[in-house]
């Protein structure tokens, strides 16, 4: 078997076979196919596209390419949860502790945040003493003894994943659907996943940016579990404005306790339930999604949730008396709030903007290894469809910095448009894909 | 302007501009564009193609991308030609000398033979002595006393070119008809090239297999030449069956011995007073292409281009006796005649076929930089049309080894197609693109 034929049949839209498919991400993980065959290739997969079955294979293969994780016999059944990234998504924070709370242990591997989507990690780092670095050993252990982790990458997990990633992000190869399924799905296996819910966020702040786009990624990676054998479930979920009120760290990390005490915004609060529900449904604990959230809202309103999430963040390092007392948390010296120029009803709150503003303020990173500022960023007053009078706030701005706190608001108005008429709310989620029920 | 943009404009249909080619090609050329973007960039452009504007500027960009040479003020006008390569094809050897001797000087630059095609270094090299490695300051010298210079590259001349082939090569983009004109036109500007005959081949023993791609080739060179103000004229020329009747290197140059002391197969005689005949039009020689074509026959019969080849022999360090005296060439020990299984008129003699197993016999190489034999070869004794009688020969095969001789005797038979009724002769040409009258 030779690279380039296997280029040149994808070249010509022919369907890889799962041999050569295993041969080439083999080779290119070894070192052996240099990258720029595999530059060529996912140029040309870009472009002429994947079978689901030819990305099913490349799934595995990249899955399988270094290290895994077996949670047999730790877990029941290891339920994991992916976002596909956006602004405001602090879901992990509350729904990992809830299904955990309902019985179901769940071992999730986090990122971080890059260009305008944040990352779990980023904010949980928020707590003074938390480490995010476990080993697989700490790992495994915290999962038996908490029932909850939540960490960075331990060991080499997929690492052809990785190193195609790296790849794709300067051979302008990023935006293909079967690449980016493969890529989210062989993280979940190697992962040691056996049931997956997707949170495929579509819309201005996300990388999908319309339904059809969102609904391709999801049916594929629908289709990869289901071939591969893992029951998934994805939730296409509205990310043109921001999820919740905060966008930032600290603050993010605030608003994801004050909804596992039973507060937080509706919105937010209701998208945890709905993603805790069905992961709880996929991992056998509720026998349909109304039982499901029942159990979700139970775990919550009796404080077994933040219980939890006490547990874990006792359980990695974190100093208590910042979760328990949310004021000691970073705070911005500057604080500054964005009146409304004018009155009218909410047509549009652009989470893109809203997020790349808050890289400005410091909140997220340009690229990769960038420092961040915990405590800085952005509240979101007033959601799409809501009726705001002129010299309302509609943001509230947290930054450390003049100039920032300038430049943050001169953007941000930027984010929004205005309607004289009524406009209606955008909905939570626009459907959902695999579901059992 | 970053690399990753032109990327990605080309793989969503963009048209590139002018600054954005030159960037990437020098960057590339200078290595600070790495292979792999490189190779993404191919991918994209074989996928998605480029206009004749976008191919001209590539062209350009390749051509500038190092040396290159002036012929301005050594010769009136420097015409050059340029065959797509094919199987018996020893034009070069004929035309060149033949024009010259008409009073248009040329200097040219060959390649060597790669797979199934031969290249006319090969074939001159069959003289002992024979340099083909001349010096810039040795070209220029031999092109103003002699007339006449045949050899390999002189210094880096289209570095850029040389660079992306090798990769083209390894990453299954070279099947591209923009990528292919450019590279073409590119080393024959950077040479000094301000008029082009191209002897565009078509069929089984071409690159080029189909006449479609062949005209939409040959239709993108004469474009790329009057966008780069170049005259240029593309020949579209059957290459079905092998062109002559020596396939080999010492035979071949044989036969353009004999031709050009006016004997030689008919086939090719005519195919080089046509591709001579356009280089004296296009070099302002003659006024026409029946002035042009009288003017030839004339120099081959009156002995000139004889003698400009001698003069070009010697002045290249060959040893004119064995021009002189081609029984004196290199010669195979096996010599053996393959006889027609059957009677009938000849439908095809499969040029590749023929091709391939010249290289098998040694003639040719597999990769560059494999040794050749310039003793071994095939005499094509019949063509398409004829009528042969059963026992009768039809190649004659020189070997130097008995089992590639028997491979030879196993192969042969397979390149040729038989009918029962007749069948018509292959024409020599299919068409002229860019002629000027």
């Amino acid at each position: 078997m030779r690279a380039v034929d296997i280029i040149i049949k994808k070249r010509d839209r022919q369907e890889l076979s799962r041999e050569e498919i295993e041969f080439f991400i083999q080779g290119f993980t070894r070192g052996e196919i240099p990258d720029y065959q595999a530059a060529a290739w996912a140029m040309a997969v870009l472009l002429n596209g994947m079978t689901p079955q030819e990305t099913t294979d490349l799934t595995l293969a990249m899955a399988y390419s270094g290290e895994t994780i077996d949670l047999t016999g730790i877990v029941p059944i290891a339920v994991d949860k992916h976002s596909t990234g956006g602004v405001g998504d602090k879901v992990t924070l509350v729904v990992e502790p809830t299904v955990a709370a309902c019985g179901l242990p769940v071992g999730k591997i986090s990122g971080r945040g890059l260009g305008f989507s944040g990352g779990t990690l980023d904010k949980l780092e928020s707590i003074p003493g938390i480490r995010v670095d476990l080993s697989r050993e700490e790992f495994l252990q915290q999962l038996k003894t908490v029932g909850l982790v939540l960490t960075g990458q331990t060991g080499d997990l997929a690492p052809a994943d990785g190193k195609l990633y790296a790849l794709r992000d300067v051979t302008g190869t990023v935006q293909s659907i079967p690449l980016i399924a493969s890529s989210v799905m062989s993280k979940k296996i190697a992962g040691g996943a056996q049931a997956i819910v997707l949170d495929v966020k579509v819309g201005l702040g996300a990388f999908m940016q319309t339904l059809k786009e969102a609904r391709e990624l999801a049916e594929l990676m629908v289709t990869i579990g289901r071939l591969a054998k893992r029951r998934t479930v994805a939730l296409l979920s509205d990310m043109n404005q921001p999820l919740g009120e905060a966008v930032g760290n600290a603050i993010e990390l605030r608003e994801a306790i004050d909804t596992l005490h039973g507060r937080g915004p509706e919105d937010f609060r209701k998208h945890c339930l709905v993603v805790a529900s069905h992961m709880l449904v996929i991992g056998g604990i509720a026998k349909d999604l109304s039982t499901a959230r029942d159990m979700a809202e139970r775990a919550i309103q009796d404080g077994k949730a933040w219980e939890k999430f006490r547990a874990l963040v006792q359980a990695q390092g974190g100093d208590l008396a910042y979760v328990d007392e949310p004021d000691r948390l970073a705070k911005a010296r500057l604080k500054e709030d964005i009146l409304a120029a004018r009155s009218g009803f909410l047509k549009t709150v652009n989470a893109r903007i809203v997020g790349e503003t808050s890289v400005i303020l410091g909140a997220g990173r340009e690229k990769k290894g960038d420092p961040i500022d915990h405590a800085v960023g952005i509240i979101v007053r007033h959601k799409v469809g809501e009726r705001v009078e002129k010299g309302e706030p509609v943001f509230t701005v947290l930054a450390n910095d003049p100039e920032r706190m300038e430049e943050a608001k001169r953007r941000l108005p930027t984010a929004l448009e205005w309607s004289d008429r009524p406009v209606d709310r955008l909905p939570l989620f626009y459907g959902v894909i695999g579901a059992e029920e």
